[in-house]
């Protein structure tokens, strides 16, 4: 007999110093090279924002606040669902943690659309600059039901 | 070598019928015999509101129609995070599903406020009614870090 399972969280958050925002590009697979928010499993006895602020913290050594809730997408073919903040970066400090190859501050111009790691990566980032441009803070859902091309 | 374990997702709701609210009296442990709203555990495959409409099918055998999001309680001492909705009931229709005792329509007043069987529970519902008696639909976050009285 096999029990189903159930779905996992991933805790997120985009980062912002005087406008510009956080990117991390990873250092492992999947997707080893891409960009993304920082982002990762969320861990027993934290809570949603915690452990959106640790996987900054691991993924680029940097320190955030964070804000508002901006995406909920459920990643249905994966089973996950992606909980992603908006944040402040605290300080302007941040280096590459273990899992990214580099890290760094990029204007809405500047972000690497076509080279994003995650779907979801990419409805968060389109999101929140479309708010900031409305001066809103939303939260948006999706649904991401298929693997994405390679 | 012990890996850590995920937080699991408990998906709700708080279906509304013409002013008055479903409410479940459980039928199972923990709590059997204590009231709650529609809630359980997301499964792989669902988008988190067709999670909460399908638990509110299953216990209390009403369709409802999901609407804006009502609650997000990390609950820290026992890995789980609940997302709980707003709903509309689509008719009133309801009866007890195998895991409750017994379903009901109850005004505010008559909410069994000292019965209920979680406290996120009474989190959701307090803002809930909080939130409609001002005429607005926010979110809430709450941290519930230890385990309930009983």
């Amino acid at each position: 007999m096999i029990h189903y399972q159930n779905p996992k969280l991933v805790l997120g958050c985009v980062p912002e110093w005087e406008g510009r925002i956080l990117l991390c590009r990873r250092a492992i697979e999947p997707r080893l090279g891409f960009w993304t928010v920082p982002a990762g499993f969320m861990e027993n006895g934290e809570t949603l924002q915690r452990a959106a602020a640790r996987e900054c913290q691991e993924e680029a050594l940097a320190t955030v606040e964070i804000g508002s809730l901006l995406a909920l997408v459920s990643v249905t073919h994966a089973g996950q669902v992606h909980v992603m903040f908006r944040a402040k970066l605290l300080r302007p400090e941040f280096a590459a943690g273990p899992e990214s190859l580099e890290v760094g501050l990029y204007e809405e111009a500047d972000v690497p659309w076509n080279e994003l790691a995650f779907p979801s990566g990419e409805f968060t980032l389109r999101r929140y600059f479309a708010d900031r441009a409305a001066g809103r803070e939303d939260h948006h859902f999706a649904e991401l039901n298929r693997p994405m091309k390679i």
